[in-house]
């Protein structure tokens, strides 16, 4: 039996004060629709039909290469008009979860405790107990089984004292759907066709109606403004903490980690206080990662220390490196092992061999450097000419003196040394020694300048 | 009918263990008197009473600019004789709100609903209800009406049972305060005058005394050692964190944000964590700013993206500018459109031109850089020769070879190219290039130095 | 009488998932049993009996300095079975604390306390007193005398409401131990030999068994996850936020401050949010340090302020010195009152004398420089040449140009210029002006490189 997921994605979240439709609001730095299809993709899902509505293009634009069926929903007339519009792509037979674009956290467990509930009754909902329900949709019971769910401002002061509320995630056999939306009223109220209705008519039809909770209370929140999804974002950000913790990280403050994409991790990793991570990022064992660094798309190996306030961006790091404080590895930084890159130090699309060194004030853009070799302070690869880029290539063993600056392309050879503060146009030859300077010149009894009085 | 603040600021604060008077420590970064004086400001107070008393000349400098008027309390003899100094200077007709200068977070609005309340009756007090009013004066009412207030050490069992407590703010009409202030006594174990006994006076003269309640309660929080500073800060943050999110800004973690001064934003402006605003500063649509930045008195336009552990101090930025991660904007840094700054460069007092770029480890000092220009890694302008600074005058599309020491005064012209490396004294021309270089000088099989052996 | 201290530490913390023993994970940058071990140290226990077994080795080394009687507990057979193996090297008379390596934040008070309690009764323990004690082996009392503990499992209804509960702190005569530990049973579910036992045993022999609850919660907080060591961490570090606070340090949000180590502070210090101090260290009066600075093992004196993001290591620095921000001083950074030290500048096994200015991009190694000088914004002390280290001298009111490399050895003397982008290699007499620099070329009508298509 295939399973579809249907998510609703068309409101305009006006209370998020924003140009970007509410479901292209970041969570953790992925949209909120972004999760949902994630989630969706994880219960194979045969088709992932998304409603769109509100910024239709801008959503469809973000999820391009993402396999999902749109469904435009014209006007919003309500939930049960939402899903209504999706008939005409629903297949008559399987099931269907009903998912929310604004609900993001709902994960992959609950939805197959959900499947597998509705599996012999046709239909089923997520209900989720607490202390204070007031403002949902009350689930009432008799012998445990779902008689009905009251709105709360239909409901008579018993009903209110229930707990048990429904979150508005849904599992419907298709063929239902195809029965009973069509007959949903927008006689009420507001005049909307409400998707809780089906529940109704599925008592009506005498059909049990099943239901599971989530694990965890955060699953089924919504976003409706900024304050709720500061909040989520943190009960989200300490729920992966938690996980990382579980699997052996060493996280020093767990309220101060950000993990903005997945992280896949060795033993003993270490991460100090207010580090970001983005995108996919790999540590091996013993792993440090000091204060304050954001760390995205990147691969570093066993051993190596980060120090505080350091930035990669799609950067390579081998075993046993030692990198920072105050370091930048921006796209291609490629280090091999015990490599060391020290303070205000920014490598990009460059390669650096088996325990070379850079500890200083260093520009290493479009470079190659071989092995054991030491870049001085102040060292600068002048690898744009205002029009083209150029290759520096630095072999093993060289030596290059302070405040140098390399004009690629130029090729210093294995063991060269060039002298500190040279411009280094032609090539250096292995062994040798490259200079450029000019002699000296003393003045005794210099008269410096004065401060000129205004 | 004139509205007269009359702040009380004459506390030592011994609990805080500072050399600094309790009411000029900063609550977000403006003494906690400043606070108060800036919402008597908002109420267009006639005039601001404000009685000092320990450290009274250092209280008084930090406001020289403020329309303060200062009375001395030479002797800490309690509330109510407080409030009695000020009556030489207090007219005889009008109101007057008192206020504690270590109460900072009263808002405006709650201060208007106590004016408004009290207008009637001639007296009003700001009260709170809380779970457990343990240790504060109660408010004992019948049938509703205010018939005393209670201290807890004289209060009875029922009478601690109430939660409703005296804030210590108070609204009484100025003819009130010149009849009952000089009848205050100090007979009682502590021998001091209570403001407090003016409420049992105008219950004894027949009158009702109003009272309103603060929104939120941190309004009305008093401060009296580095704990409940540190509480009240947070608390204050949190209350503008809301405040900005209501109006649309995304904030990633609304509890490592602090705002000590005013932001005025576009729409969608987006926050990373820890980020710390000071002073005055206007973020305008789209404008992204990364984790760790600190911005103070700085303009930054439309689209302007601010990379991680950049700091800012009264800069002015165009729109969609890219600046950061470590960049340093300093005084008088005045950005244009599109302009590029990047890691470890600093920018003070200088202008630069439509779409110019400094990407790394540059500093430009006294500059003025013009439109598509690129400045190289590692250049600096020379602006001080140690007595006196110079201007540093950089045309259009101009390309500054890295590691470049541009010494001014000098002036390199539009289209002009300085070679890597050079130092550059004189002017340079129009599209010429310029260059200060020795000939490279290789000697072959150079023998490195050893390690000495120790 | 002699104190002895007995400490388990034999456990593997299968739950960390480390291969750290537990009692090596670090809370507040020393590992749990450090913290244990210390304060055995200010008990000045007569002698520190620690029972290891898993990663013993490793345990040993990290504590080899400290005066510590290792015990090998080969088997884990339960806390009774751990303390027993002391029995041959523990002294008949005197008293044993017996304490847990994973029960780090015990207090010296609360332990004083129990040494006390005991002192009459010959045995006593800690317990703790909680609304929900499930779990715990509660204490079971009979006009106020303790009768038994009852663990959970073993507990009735009626028990189970107890919430007091043993923390599994002792203090036993050690002439009691000597008795009944050898009379211990594993005739139980688990066949472990529990300590608790000697309670049964000691009220059997009609002791009376005192007790002290320790003045914090967190004192007997055990560690056997991530969660819980993170969860203990913050509120250790709260801890020491509020005791600093008391002492009058401004906080700016204690929830954001990580102390791994001592401070000792002067007056009005004031330390924004973000900060971690490591080691020992000392600010004195009105010192300021700014976000996320990182500060270890160093001396701040009075009136220095430090800008933002700044990393000391074993640093010194004077009165009313500037420093950053993102500056850092590396060990050996001596820096003398008035010292400025900019954005992006390094300081590493250096002395700065009075006043002098090294304001941006600066690496100063092995140097020495004296009073009054300004080193240029790029200037690099050249100390290493690739095999050895050697030391840059620069006198008092000295002016290094930017750009400038300083290759040592070099001695720039008293009242000596620098010309800008000077590769200096040969000393620099007294009030001397050099420079190394070629003439400045100038080519009209440049034509600049073209972009390659590709």
């Amino acid at each position: 039996m295939s399973t579809n997921v249907i998510i609703l994605a068309a409101g305009k979240g006006t209370r998020m004060r924003s140009t970007l439709p509410k479901v292209l609001q970041p969570l953790a730095g992925r949209p909120l629709l972004g999760h949902v299809i994630e989630t969706a993709k994880k219960l194979n899902a045969a088709n992932i039909i998304t409603i769109y509505g509100h910024g239709g293009n801008l959503v469809q634009q973000a999820f391009a290469q993402e396999n999902v069926e749109w469904v435009e929903q014209a006007e919003q007339l309500g939930t049960g008009h939402a899903v209504k519009v999706t008939l005409p792509v629903l297949p008559t037979d399987g099931v269907s979860l009903i998912l929310s674009g604004d609900v993001p956290c709902i994960t992959e467990a609950t939805l197959k405790k959900l499947l597998q509930a509705s599996a012999e009754t046709g239909i089923g909902i997520v209900t989720l107990t607490v202390d204070d329900a007031t403002g949902y949709g009350r689930i009432v019971r008799k012998n445990g089984e779902i008689q009905a769910i009251v709105e709360h401002k239909d409901a008579n002061d018993e009903q209110r004292k229930i707990k048990e509320f429904n979150t508005g995630i849904y599992c419907v056999n298709n063929a239902k759907l195809h029965e009973w939306l069509p007959k949903l009223s927008n006689e009420n109220a507001q005049g909307e066709y409400y998707l809780t209705d089906i529940i109704a008519m599925a008592i009506a039809d005498g059909l049990s109606v099943a239901s599971v909770e989530p694990e965890l209370a955060f699953e089924v929140e919504g976003v409706n403004d900024r304050m709720q999804l500061a909040t989520l974002e943190r009960e989200f950000q300490n729920h992966q903490a938690k996980k990382l913790m579980q699997q052996g990280v060493h996280l020093i403050d767990p309220a101060r980690f950000d993990l903005r994409g997945h992280l896949s991790v060795g033993q003993d990793v270490r991460i100090d206080i207010n580090v970001i991570i983005e995108g996919d990022c790999e540590f091996g064992d013993h792993v440090e990662i000091g204060a304050g660094c954001v760390i995205k798309n990147s691969k570093i190996a066993a051993g190596t220390k980060v120090q505080p306030y350091s930035i990669f961006d799609n950067a390579i790091v081998g075993k046993n490196a030692q990198i920072g404080p105050f370091a930048r590895l921006r796209p291609g930084a490629k280090l091999a092992n015990e490599v060391h890159i020290g303070n205000f130090v920014e490598v990009k699309n460059s390669s650096i061999g088996l325990g070379s060194k850079a500890n200083h004030f260093t520009y290493l853009g479009d470079a190659e450097v071989g092995a054991g070799s030491n870049i001085g302070a102040g060292t600068i690869t002048c690898n744009y000419d205002g029009a083209n880029k150029f290759k520096t290539i630095i072999g093993d063993s060289a030596f290059i003196g302070s405040n140098s600056s390399l004009v690629a392309p130029v090729n210093i050879g294995n063991g060269a040394t060039v002298g500190a503060g040279s411009v280094i146009t032609r090539d250096v030859a292995e062994n040798s020694l490259a200079f450029e300077r000019s002699k000296q010149v003393a003045k005794e009894n210099y008269q410096r300048p004065e401060k000129v009085k205004k």
